[in-house]
């Protein structure tokens, strides 16, 4: 028999969603992944370290933490929650089909909710200093003590980066923008703010190739000149990833209706996809906030729609 | 000096937007209310006792102690909170104009988070059993151990009583669903739902007028005829009040744009008010999910479009 509600991810938007579904006896069921899109099932949360921007804890919790309440909590209430990555779905009929590998299992309704992956360098050093001084979220670590009146350091070029440039600025004694090319890709706009914030210095034609540091985190970075090739040391206090991200929705350009970058499309203001039934939630539907909190208020949403939807059904 | 931010209301999404202002080194001040809409500072949630749906909080927690560590996580880093309840705005040019009485405080931007009342029926012995058998909420309370396999009540003729009954069917024995006209305001659908529901019995023509009980909570309640004015006693397990909400809008209905119920209307998948600099988040402009996940995640939102707008401002 089909399951009545079937949950992709774990993040905060497929817990929450989790949560909702299983007080309303939905008995939903998880997969929350094996390491799906690069990350451990709890998603982004938990490639950071402190969180402090949750609600519910004013002395800030651990990424990890945090994601292991949210997933006791909807183990307490009947989620059934399986570690494993779903490779294929079939939407075209209800019920829906989801596949981990050749394991079929059918829904009535569907919640997305796999997320997004901030986009990484790859360079030298760069996994012995992650969240020890680099960071792909200045919104969510910008305000940690460890950047305070540090020189900081933003690699990027569309608008983005320019937002985190400017929202550091409000910490770090200084703000370097490292990009590649000779202009920026940002809106004129957001360009002019960049130019003529005193505290952005940008540093063009750059790539950096490899962070540097000790015991106590991120000290420098070295950067290449696109240019000539020339090589040089910067001594900065944290360096911030503004180089996008990826929506986790391969498996389902077949079948929803996605974005130009790939994010799922939902009708504004609600979590409904191009397929009745199924709902989107969290990062994988979001490119504007992308925080925990507001992830978590979608998957609530999400549950909610499916649980007036299934009703209708019956 | 102008605030750069001012928050009205102290509920998950003045706080949530409090937390992400502070952090953003917006220095925002907040006016948490002193019994505004009849309700305590913290909003809504201190008129719950276990809060269940809180994803962080696996146990479950008290929901007044829920809106102290919001409390206190917005003072943490630096929010101004005063317990006085703002009676007049001035949004007719920048910067905006916020009154406790006669005490005028300016603002570049205003979040206004000042939620929406739970509508009551004033009947005899509400007050005595209120969160003890007595509920405003049934999404948020009916999965309660207490509701279970009780026969359960609720009062209401529209589609969100139609709603909160179908929903309550999943735990409890019986629901009945209390109405004092002939028929229901609820769409055809929903009164299709209603009355081909096995376990819900609709008494029409039919009136509360007293909740009793003892130590244990809610036993029973009277019930008297609209048609001749007859009464009976009806022994239940829990009473639901369906019977809509008042959002806290007064004192902005000659500033901004309001729907027909009175709740703010905001640019669907935003926070923003017909006004620039304006936002609104939470109950106040959320007539359907209403929950204090997806207020803290507006919250997060306005704090987010506001810090961005105020940017370009500079």
């Amino acid at each position: 028999m089909a399951e009545k509600i079937v949950i992709i991810g774990s993040g905060p938007a497929g817990h929450t969603a989790a949560i909702y579904a299983a007080r309303a006896n939905l008995n939903p069921v998880m997969f929350e992944g094996f390491m799906a899109g690069g990350v451990a099932a709890g998603g982004q949360l938990t490639t950071t370290t402190e969180v402090e921007n949750f609600p519910g804890f004013p002395e800030g919790i651990d990424g990890t933490k945090l994601t292991q309440l949210f997933r006791d909590q909807s183990k307490n209430y009947g989620t059934k929650i399986f570690t494993q990555t779903v490779t294929k779905v079939d939407f075209s009929k209800r019920p829906f089909k989801i596949y981990c590998d050749d394991e079929m299992t059918e829904a009535e309704a569907v919640i997305i909710a796999t997320g997004a992956t901030a986009k990484r360098m790859n360079i030298k050093g760069e996994h012995d200093f992650w969240q020890r001084g680099i960071s792909a979220c200045a919104v969510c670590d910008g305000a940690l003590p460890i950047f305070r009146n540090k020189e900081l350091a933003v690699i990027g070029g569309g608008d983005s980066a320019v937002e985190e440039a400017s929202h550091l600025t409000k910490f770090g004694s200084k703000v370097y923008l490292i990009h590649r090319r000779d202009k920026l890709r940002a809106s004129q706009i957001m360009q002019k703010r960049a130019i003529e914030n005193p505290k952005i210095e940008i540093l063009w034609n750059s790539e950096v190739s490899e962070a540097k540091g000790g015991a106590g985190g991120l000290q420098t970075i070295s950067i290449n000149s696109t240019v000539d090739n020339s090589m040089r040391e910067l001594a900065i206090g944290g360096l911030f990833y503004a180089i996008g991200h990826k929506p986790n929705t391969d498996i389902f350009q077949d079948w929803l209706k996605l974005d130009e970058t790939g994010y799922i499309i939902t009708k504004p203001g609600t979590t409904q996809t191009s397929i009745e039934g199924v709902y989107a939630a969290g990062d994988v539907q979001d490119k504007i906030y992308r925080q925990a909190i507001t992830a978590a208020g979608s998957g609530c949403m999400a549950a909610l729609e499916a649980e007036r939807w299934l009703e209708g059904l019956e």
